[in-house]
């Protein structure tokens, strides 16, 4: 066992901490003040210069542009991007472009790549990817009312489906849709890719999420998709593989997200032990004198400590033995991070007091759109009874029902 | 011991539930869809229903219009009021009038009283109350930067405000300012009636709060003082009284915010529970029938119902032996029914999945805008440290230094 | 509502209280150290005491020699009694006693009173009750394998059962058995009387439970029935009416433990503020002066104020209503004062540091006996189940499967 | 970074995990039922297995017999010891001779350690460590009333100590004592090595710990020290120096303490599940169908697994930059693991019900004994301001007074 980082690692961390720190959290206070829309051209030359630091699309293979890391390498990088919610975006690295990536490289065809990854890996254009729907709970992957039917070489799509996140402005969609509704309940589905230009298909509506609509990338899209037809070869992977796609999908997805909350759980931690060390509670008695702030720094350098290494560790053993062998590891973090993220936001916000409140730091912003990560990717119920369900089966309980 | 609710009580719950559940309730997706400002014609018209049932401004004597309610009466009005973030507004009981209200019926002159408080009583004009300040911890309420003056017969006010609710639209803000800085910490200050439209005084901008600056009612002022003149009777109460007034008006006023939080969590178990019934994970299989729900809806019964007791016995106690030899019991509460109304809107949330993060329930607009009970009218950690002193005291513990 | 104690609870409270603290707690160093039966010739002096004061059995009307108090008011008496592990015993309230008190003057003939539940009453002797059994899941209490068959009338018992608390030195066990195999499983099983001299009746050991086998009447029993012979009048009520009889002693019979663990608390409490104010950590500085301290004093204060309401609230609605109508009260106490109660055990001992642990204070022995609370008289996760189900039922949930 | 275990590890864990689930875990109903006096036979047995495995001892470098082990590979071996409350005392790893054997190697002279290390190691004699007071705090470990008064080339020393483990057998104690009361708190005491045959060493009694006084190694002795002389050169250290040394002792140790209570996890982790899969709630549904169980399992699950990496990442740590350096870290794994130690056995024991409670497995031993896990070496508080403190001086915050 050795703790160390590997050079590789160091050396990103050494340029991007800075930069993160330095040029993309600056943005913040306008992003939360004028939306994400008036920030873009600004982000442009960000992104120009994460190009330039050779960063750009840093989860891709060298081949594609990218950084070529190993995950848990990669989960390093996460983190520091994390700690801006506009890190992510900068390095092009932001969900569900990231996720869209993984899946094209790995299930796309060679024309299917040149057409949609490559423009992604470039960052010419985003995309979004279409799962869940207002009908039917998002707990349960399998059950779906999008229907895509066969006509010859065409798929005619139907269907409603919301929290599309970053719909808005995306050239596509990856659907996923029912194509064998008679087939065992994991093989109905697939997953098409979906031009957001085609007839039929119709952004409805940004989501008021948490008292936002957002925009562009920073929002949720809710569509429908009335007879839309889109070739056969628009398909990724085989007829009746979509949710099989959609766990492989989720697998480094959840590392991804792991590591942009902890990301998270250190800028909150570093903004929790600044007010510390400013804010007076009478005149010469700094907030950090006390032992309620004192408690609350304790548990969260712990609790955020623990969390990475178990995410780290996950993303090594997906790293040796795939995403298959580690899926019950993956679904331990899942819940376990998004738990941690929460308890520390709040200390977080408590020792700010009223200021926490106020959108002049992210804490509110995480506080309203980060309470999602403990349902998004699937609920802490779900994950947990996952988890246990596969500790059982191995000291012999027989799969049952759910429930 | 008796339990049983009296016969008013009963009277007015019969009347004020199936209004506020009817006719209120229904204009909270206008509310978080369109802003406070465009549903004020509307609720003007609800007031106007509100006075013909005889229960606008119901915390006030009959005297004054009011409903003539002990405290603990008019806690159970509260708790119905505050199903739904409207419903102390079309009441007139809403904060922050309603404890300007209180200030002005016990520590107003006669003049005082017919110039602001019978407007007031009688929903004409609205007002505010600047006590919070940037520079200064809230959680030590001696400690104050803005100051007043005295030249000859008038206050030369100058400071700086904020989380001054409600102040866009108010006629007047009741200030804390120091008068005499040489006196004892709880001698310094002083309250001061300010009109808002004294030169001096200016809204700097509502505070973006979590998410959103808000208007009229529903916002947080930010507030300069600049050399604003106003004569010496619009002091409340004697010099030096500020802090005094301020630890009475926060007495009942905690009440009124515990049993509004009683009201938040009742709806949020509502909808909880609503959702349990109607929301399938699978076909014919309801969310209720998983015991991850139900484990949320029995602790919450059980925390709700254990927090409203506690409410109702300090209230009872108040009327008997009045707020001083209560306030162990009002901080106490303070922090436990904040604690439960967290706990209870986190659950209600999880159990309604990514549709507990769209503003088509209140939901959202709770876990954002009530984040602050915790913090505002004293952080948790100050109202601990006082009861345990308290406690200690009485087992012998000498009064040492705070820390 | 009126939260004012009654005029006979102030006078019985006024001489309980002082008895209590007085007399049983300075029993308390030698029970750790010598035991229970050591200790009894003892306490049966404190016994003669508690008649001579008029308050033995409590828990009976004035015609049987109690107290002839309402539940709310013996939930009173209870809380006192609670505060030393040997109060109730004194004053002959003790747990199996006083529900098979209740059982035999509900549902017993007139003989069976006049031969059980009157030396019983007087304290002559004490009794048992049988209804765990190791083999099967005491959670699913209709779930059984000790039967009785009638062979004319005569019932013939076999089976096992543990936890058959206070069987050492009893005179007889209320046992369930199962009487009719094939009815509905509600109403399978009676209740029958069984001498604990008869033959084939044996107490297999005291259990070891956690760390201690005990003696008498601080004891858990390991019993078997082989082929035991009683008449059919030792039944206690109709045939089949086993687990109703089982269900009403159980209503009355958690607000006994819930109020009995309220007095533990206080009493945990009050060694806690003690410890607080004496203990120094430096030369002049008492524990309670530190934050992590008060904490501990003020959130264990607010838990247990608003489970002593929470718990008369149910006494009130039962005497009101019947124990049937309070059935999800009852549900709702049980859960919420044990996890209070281990709690403030857990928060009491870690202010006393290492003398919390040795058996100078009765913290330890309540560590780890009540570590029970959550798992006897069903665990908590049954008594969740079924408040969620009855609620959901209000909101129309199907009955469905458990699960 | 590299999570695999070394070769060195999986070869000595591949014995010897059999060995204590084969060898030793079976004598732990009779460590329950008989103590520890009469298995100490079967267990000298054992220990002649452990020296023939070549892991007697493991701690120690091999010039000394061990196993010549880093921390972070001894860490490893201590998880799999602590699966049995026997495990490291039948392979003389155990407390508190393990950290007499590391004090005398660092800083005994040559003299010393044959004297007492060598028989240490050999496990000819088992050893105490007198450092708690019952008149002082514990957690303000510079304050000590125990004084050794220098009276030429004899040091005279009095005092009280108690919680002085394993003083009953033990040839010598290592007394911590006041040589030089006008000095710097930190400088005032040095460690001493009593023999406790020693005129005026007296053992007064084993504690009553938790219900129990224990006995040998497994009991905490109540030690009365009456111008016991002892040579100058029992001094282990410089003189003033045994506040130093005793900190150099804690840090490895509550590796050592960590690794053993993960260890406990494990093994109550595995109960848990063994009893989810064998107990039946109703015919043919086995207790771990039921997600109540579940989300226990998973919860534990993820706990263990991060504060596991959290303790190895602390070893490394302490491997690499030595016990100073890491020392932050020591601070935080001793309350996390604490922490998940008390939760993970509250857990295993909940699903186990009533069983949970009879000492049939160690669980209840475990809840008892290891309640002193979030006290011992330092409360929880202590650690947590130690943590906070440097973290904050970090950010510049000036070190203050304690509180």
């Amino acid at each position: 066992m050795d703790f160390s980082l590997s050079e590789k690692v160091l050396q990103i961390a050494q340029k991007l901490r800075p930069f993160v720190d330095g040029e993309i959290v600056p943005l913040e206070p306008r992003l939360f003040a004028e939306g994400f829309g008036a920030l873009e051209p600004e982000l442009e030359r960000l992104r120009g210069r994460a190009r330039e630091m050779g960063l750009f699309s840093p989860q891709l293979p060298a081949a594609w542009g990218g950084a070529g890391l190993s995950l848990l390498e990669l989960a390093h990088v996460g983190e520091i991007l994390g700690r801006s919610p506009l890190g992510h975006y900068v390095f092009n690295a932001q969900a569900p472009d990231s996720g869209n990536m993984e899946l094209l490289l790995q299930h796309g065809t060679a024309a299917q790549k040149e057409r949609w990854l490559r423009p992604l890996a470039q960052g010419d254009l985003r995309s979004c990817f279409g799962m869940t729907e207002p009908e039917f709970a998002g707990s349960n992957p399998v059950w779906l009312g999008t229907t895509a039917r066969r006509e010859g070489e065409t798929y005619v799509l139907d269907g409603h489906k919301w929290f599309t996140s970053s719909c808005e402005g995306a050239a596509f969609c990856v659907v996923m849709a029912v194509t064998a509704p008679e087939a065992r309940p994991h093989q109905r589905a697939s997953m098409i890719v979906v031009p957001t230009d085609a007839p039929g298909f119709s952004l409805v509506r940004n989501l008021p999420v948490m008292g936002e609509a957002g925009e562009g990338w920073l929002s949720h899209g809710e569509v429908r998709l009335s007879g839309v037809r889109v070739p056969v070869d628009h398909r990724l992977g085989e007829e009746g593989q979509g949710f099989a796609l959609a766990q492989e999908r989720l697998g480094p997805g959840r590392i991804h997200h792991c590591m942009r909350w902890i990301g998270i759980c250190e800028r909150a931690f570093d903004l929790m032990c600044r007010r510390a060390v400013t804010r007076e509670i009478a005149p010469g008695e700094p907030l950090g004198s006390r032992p309620a702030v004192q408690d609350r720094i304790a548990e969260s350098r712990a609790e955020i400590d623990a969390a990475r290494l178990l995410v780290l560790h996950t993303a090594w053993r997906i790293d040796r033995e795939g995403a298959h062998a580690a899926r019950e590891d993956v679904s331990l973090i899942k819940f376990q991070v998004a738990g941690v993220l929460q308890r520390v936001l709040d200390r977080a916000i408590q020792v700010h007091g009223a200021y926490g409140l106020v959108d002049e730091t992210p804490l509110g912003f995480w506080w309203r759109h980060e309470r999602g990560a403990r349902i998004y990717d699937g609920p802490d119920e779900v994950h947990k009874a996952a988890v246990a369900r596969r500790i059982l089966a191995r000291y012999g309980l027989e799969p049952g029902p759910r429930g």
